[in-house]
């Protein structure tokens, strides 16, 4: 579909990022060196305003690379693949892939399976069968699953960044953002702090609960190995269940650092069910500001991770390496803000 | 992937389905008229119990259709169609499909774009490039978009039925659905009832909102225009700013039916916010039962749709009409139920 906006030019892009025109020239056109984090700024600022590298464009339909995949399709198929479809995390970062992916002619199908090692050759024959010619993926693969499906096809991972060489990424900055939080929780003066977990095979998980640990640490705090709730899943019968059980202990927590809005969720509706409030008694904290955690009562202070922008930019990057087989892989990494709401400010009541 | 669980056999069926063994066959071998209602408890069995009909497996094997579409991919590919990924109604409806598509060897893309009048021809094009099998959709369709579709590839509508001669489908029953949730809030002794309601493009929004005038009209009610709230979309900000807005009013509803949880979670923090309680002063019905509703504080009373199944059915009827393109067009309604949780009754508090 045609961009109907008004027209962005690379002034518009350098102003928003605060760098000159050249930085944001070298930046889009990759013709001389330029640090990573304002490269970060300057990819972002493009993406927010939605600024067309039309040259790019040009180059690549006047001098088409040979490395190309073929397509006889006029319009190119990303196929995207995510952990989980009900996860209600992943429909903003779907729409930010779209977003950017309507200005490539791109077509974007989903494709709801896992990628695994018994199933990678039937995935690659799919794929060939299709002539898709990217995969945007948020799903956690092995090294060597990853490394074959990235010989044959450009691959974005989002949300998710293994630092794998072929394979370029967008996320946050899991453990900042975590350490951040976690500070935030020790401010309230709740000092048993319980862990509610997503996988520890996806590196986010690994990330959150290294930063719990550290900060629980830095403030010389004693963590029971029975308060790091790790679940198999974003589940929130297993986290309200989990949370039960914990709470009929007597040195249970009376804060709960959560991977996921979805346990913080049912982690306030546990700690309710046990007769205790949120957040006098217990203190909540979710991650990543979906739709849930303005709708709970009381509403979940949480991580915001930029999910739009996150499915925007990994599109993006998917673009790049298409036009460009031999574009440098890139990890972006986005800031998370922690919003403040009523799970862990007793006076917010009523905020939504 | 192969069925791995215990073979069940058409015995199980009929136990299931409380009817005799000739009766299923007579459904699932189409060889003689059976009620539709019958029809739809013995499918419904099948699909529950995982019941695979090998004797209509080995005929399509053996005696391929002439007008099946050529595929060069051993599996076949099912294009799934929906309004919304971020809607957490969608889910489980995809977990259905895919569970009764591994039976068969589909394999399931999700096509997150719209179909409509200005990109049917595109879509087509598409779908010929892709060799796709089949479009099972839960998206609104013109008549002369359905009628292009349908005229050139099997499809499924899930959720929603416009009753189209090519197209079979899956639903509930909206209008009693909706009919039986108002009836059990008049029980409540709530008498200003406001109506919640989704686009009246969708069937489904139309049925809920006859249902509500149906019953406030029988039970002699009065209907405040502004009492009804027609958003154009599943989206909790809108619904919430609205409600806000009518609570303001003098005559403003104290009882709410509305045509998703979404909308019942911004409702009861609305209400909340105007420091009234749910359902004290104000009682609250959803629709879907999605994790939301449990997770809310009140938990929403809903009206439970059988996502899975309605999923589940769909690609079952995908199957059938893949395996013989001459089979009658079917249109199955499933029972919802209401599910009584705190935001309709003050003593459950603590239910989850």
């Amino acid at each position: 579909m045609a961009n109907t906006k008004a027209k962005v030019t690379i002034n518009d892009v350098a102003r928003y990022a605060n760098v000159s025109v050249a930085t944001v020239s070298r930046v889009l056109n990759r013709t001389g060196a330029v640090r990573i984090d304002t490269q970060n700024k300057v990819i972002e600022a493009a993406a927010v305003l939605g600024y067309t590298n039309t040259k790019l464009e040009k180059q690549s339909v006047q001098q088409p690379s040979a490395d190309a995949p073929a397509c006889e399709y006029e319009r190119k198929i990303i196929l995207i693949s995510l952990p989980s479809i009900s996860n209600p995390f992943y429909g903003q970062i779907i729409n930010g892939i779209q977003a950017a992916a309507q200005n490539y002619d791109f077509e974007c199908l989903l494709y709801p399976g896992n990628i695994a090692a018994n199933n990678i050759d039937s995935l690659l024959e799919f794929i060939r069968y299709l002539h898709v010619a990217g995969v945007i993926t948020a799903n956690l693969m092995p090294k060597e699953v990853m490394d074959k499906l990235a010989s044959e096809i450009p691959v974005v991972q989002c949300c998710e960044s293994d630092q794998h060489p072929m394979v370029s990424s967008v996320s946050i900055n899991d453990f900042a953002a975590s350490l951040s939080a976690m500070d935030y929780i020790l401010s309230t003066g709740k000092r048993r702090i319980g862990l509610i977990n997503g996988p520890l095979s996806y590196k986010y998980a690994r990330q959150r609960r290294k930063a719990y640990l550290t900060a629980m640490e830095t403030a010389r705090l004693k963590v029971m190995p029975h308060w790091i709730i790790q679940l198999p899943d974003i589940n929130c019968d297993m986290a309200y269940s989990s949370v039960i059980k914990l709470l009929s202990r007597p040195d249970a927590p009376n804060a709960f650092f959560t991977a996921s809005d979805v346990y913080a969720a049912a982690a306030i509706r546990a700690i309710q069910h046990c007769h205790l409030r949120v957040p006098e008694d217990v203190v909540v904290v979710g991650f990543d500001n979906t739709d849930i955690s303005s709708l709970t009562t009381p509403s979940i202070t949480t991580v915001n991770q930029p999910k739009f922008r996150i499915g925007f930019l990994s599109c993006e990057l998917m673009a790049e390496k298409i036009h460009n087989p031999a574009v440098e892989t890139k990890h972006l990494q986005l800031t998370a803000e922690l919003i403040i709401r009523e799970s862990t400010v007793p006076q917010l009541n009523g905020a939504y």
